[in-house]
């Protein structure tokens, strides 16, 4: 079935010449990170050639975004991820501070819409189970109610919003359940 | 009524010695900010106190947050003020560091609660009007949804949550507008 479902995949992005942006903003990906830094090597492994992958806070580490730099990347992108671990039920400041800098008027709206058409989707790694997320959960909140400042974002720039990526219980995940975890994160990117 | 209410607020300040801690985040709230800069010379001009008013992007125009100060600051405050214009939906990205850097767990979390028990209102201007943050607006969105992440937040440091106070349509807001909402702001803080 996986193997069905990637050979799928790989006709579709063939077919369609789909590239893919994936912009990580974790403060410790290369020196802390277990979870994210697991998936980002084990898509890496895949050795696709149309996914370009970035480490924003190695980057930008005093938060000086280079705004032309990120509209080409943008631009030359049918596929959108913005991946994060999630601080205080949100991203962490950078990723903010992209958003701030990034998302410019007579570029992204406002006369000109350089990302209409795009898909945009979040990849959120979250310490605490999915459990505490839920309505009737220890939060009061959902995932989706956390994440709605970027669902309307897509919508003022007309990107298509992907459901997003979710892993949870980071804190205490198992080897078998992360091994499971970067599996499901390959295919939730090729698929 | 005004009057009653406000000799009322006074009254309970002084019996309670409340402090206020306002913290704006605007990146341009000397040179450019028409609303925010406003309610913040409106309340200015009562003279009140008890109440400290911090320009955060003055403070920290690099980002460097100063932890011990911001923790010393609200140790000593009753109730904390968020203020801030809606940028993406969200916070302007210092007030994403800020929360990053300074919410430590040790402090606020995790064995010690040093904000425990003290109020949290957030300030929000938004550029759009009210009736496109509605489930059936055109952002489809309620400013409840988005801003649950300071919600919960407030939740696990366990800080009282109080009404967030909006002004929104800023975009478009007349003289006499403004004028009604920062006296409402006045209010909302004092009383």
């Amino acid at each position: 079935m996986q193997s069905y479902r990637r050979q799928y995949a790989d006709h579709m992005r063939k077919n369609k010449s789909m590239s893919t942006l994936i912009l990580v903003f974790h403060p410790h990906l290369q020196n802390g990170s277990r979870v994210n830094a697991r998936l980002i090597a084990e898509l890496k492994a895949q050795g696709e050639e149309d996914i370009t992958i970035r480490d924003e806070y190695a980057e930008y580490p005093n938060f000086a975004v280079n705004v032309d730099h990120e509209h080409e990347l943008l631009e030359a992108a049918d596929s959108v991820i913005l991946q994060f671990p999630f601080y205080w039920y949100s991203s962490p400041a950078l990723l903010k501070e992209w958003e701030d800098r990034v998302i410019t008027a007579g570029w992204a709206y406002g006369g000109s819409y350089a990302l209409r058409g795009k898909e945009l989707k979040l990849v959120v790694t979250t310490g605490s189970g999915a459990a505490k997320y839920q309505k009737d959960g220890e939060y009061g909140r959902t995932m989706d109610e956390l994440l709605s400042p970027f669902e309307v974002v897509a919508y003022k720039v007309g990107m298509e919003y992907a459901k997003p990526f979710l892993v949870q219980g980071t804190a205490t995940i198992t080897d078998d359940a992360l091994d499971q975890a970067a599996a499901d994160y390959v295919s939730a990117i090729l698929d």
